[in-house]
């Protein structure tokens, strides 16, 4: 199977890759995602990419798993890594269930059955987190994206719903973020757009005011805005998750709520934040 | 996308479907039922079909969650169902894990994206339950298979690895037992072969004693040994499972133990139970 990694060939051309976070595979969030999907869909192509983090975050402590943290890291051991697998790939049915029920072709796709493909993270030493090389465990770092099984789904007009696990050349698998598969896979198939969809929406310089939402922004401008204090503590990581993607070619990065899917597509810059090179 | 049930229009005959039951999808017997499906696929197109009953079932117990038993059977409710979907699910992911990394490029396919279209099976009454009609919830009852993806997969060299959960046109997510999955996929799509795969293997007349192996029967002989009282207990549902398939055209079907399924293939007859029409 063709793999392709930093550069696609993807057959026809990819509009959006469409990020939900675990805080939007549930209730009210996971309907208006899934109907804005379908809304954005027409006349588009799109890949979705999810987590679920937070959802195995609670199956763990429910299960009384313990996480194991190393120099302030969480590591991916055997019993989370066994949790990380049932969540995400059960939040993967129920998010195909939610989109076909509005009328979408969905199709579940594990990362790990080939898809994405990776390898386990070599023990590094972590910037404020000592000198000594911390092993995260079963965790991926990318290669590749099987684009062939991608463009085999799209001839059968076929929505992919990838479920962001990973497994190596021995079939190893392995745990990835959804955020760092999203921005690599919209690289790797030069996305028009990334999508990226969390409960709380875009980014605003008082994270409790709607009105001082940043509609627009390039990297230079977020970057400036980060330095000198504009945006602050948990809004920082969003912009930043954008710049490698718009690096790598990606057109533009749209970090929305799920009631803002499509119209993020459709008026760029209307809803949520748009991050542009 | 085109559905095939009862009569399948796959593109390239199935040799066969393999169902792997709850108690082979882990430890030792994971990795040899892995291994002789290697075996098996040497120039044999195959299906896999697995449930995951067993784990399903001690997950909800560790969560607190009690089998909600009406007239004697048990019931798929909604906290049923979130642990059923999970752990089918990720039982999915290891068996293609498995797979893998003996060198088959196996697809995890979850039947709830559209590959097992099914309804809800509605409220009847049971045999020995009662004249009450009993709702089983979340249970379904099979429709039809998007043959056409099986077939996308197969020209792909891909082997389709399917979890069993189904799903309405609705896009609701339905349980569905492994056994009637397997039983009706290989009626549908008029499979060479049904290998039943447990950790017990085939029928005997003493279920202790391995000498006591029943090798090959046909039907007729399968309803005699029951009758007779030759087969008793749990021997007999593993023969009686095995007529409908037969019934539809299967040409055989083997009950085996996970290191026998190629052998059940090469030399049928020769490990576990053969059962003829």
């Amino acid at each position: 199977m063709a793999v392709a990694h930093p550069d696609g060939q993807i057959s026809r051309p990819i509009d959006a890759v469409i990020k939900l976070g675990g805080d939007v595979l549930e209730g009210d969030a996971l309907l208006a995602a899934a109907a804005e999907i379908a809304r954005a869909r027409a006349g588009r192509r799109l890949l979705v990419v999810h987590g679920g983090g937070p959802q195995a975050t609670a199956l763990a402590r429910r299960l009384g798993i313990e996480p194991h943290v190393v120099g302030g890291r969480r590591i991916t051991d055997d019993p989370m890594l066994a949790v990380v697998k049932r969540v995400i790939s059960g939040l993967n049915v129920d998010l195909v269930a939610a989109l076909r029920a509005v009328g979408v072709p969905a199709f579940g796709v594990s990362g790990a059955s080939g898809v994405i493909r990776a390898h386990r993270r070599p023990p590094r030493v972590v910037t404020g987190a000592g000198d000594t090389p911390i092993d995260f465990g079963l965790v991926g770092d990318i290669d590749g994206f099987d684009v062939d099984l991608l463009d085999a789904l799209d001839a059968r007009d076929a929505l992919p719903v990838i479920a962001c696990l990973g497994a190596d050349a021995s079939g190893m698998v392995l745990n990835i973020n959804a955020d760092v598969v999203a921005s690599q896979l919209a690289g790797a198939v030069r996305a028009g757009a990334l999508v990226a969809c969390t409960a709380v929406g875009g980014v605003r310089r008082d994270k409790d005011d709607p009105a001082t939402r940043l509609p627009r922004l390039t990297i230079a401008e977020a970057k400036a805005a980060i330095a000198d204090g504009t945006v602050q503590g948990g809004m920082i990581p969003k912009l930043e998750e954008a710049f490698a993607p718009l690096e790598a070619g990606v057109g533009a990065v749209h970090i929305v709520a799920p009631t803002e899917i499509a119209t993020s597509l459709l008026e760029p810059g209307s809803v949520g934040t748009l991050l542009v090179p």
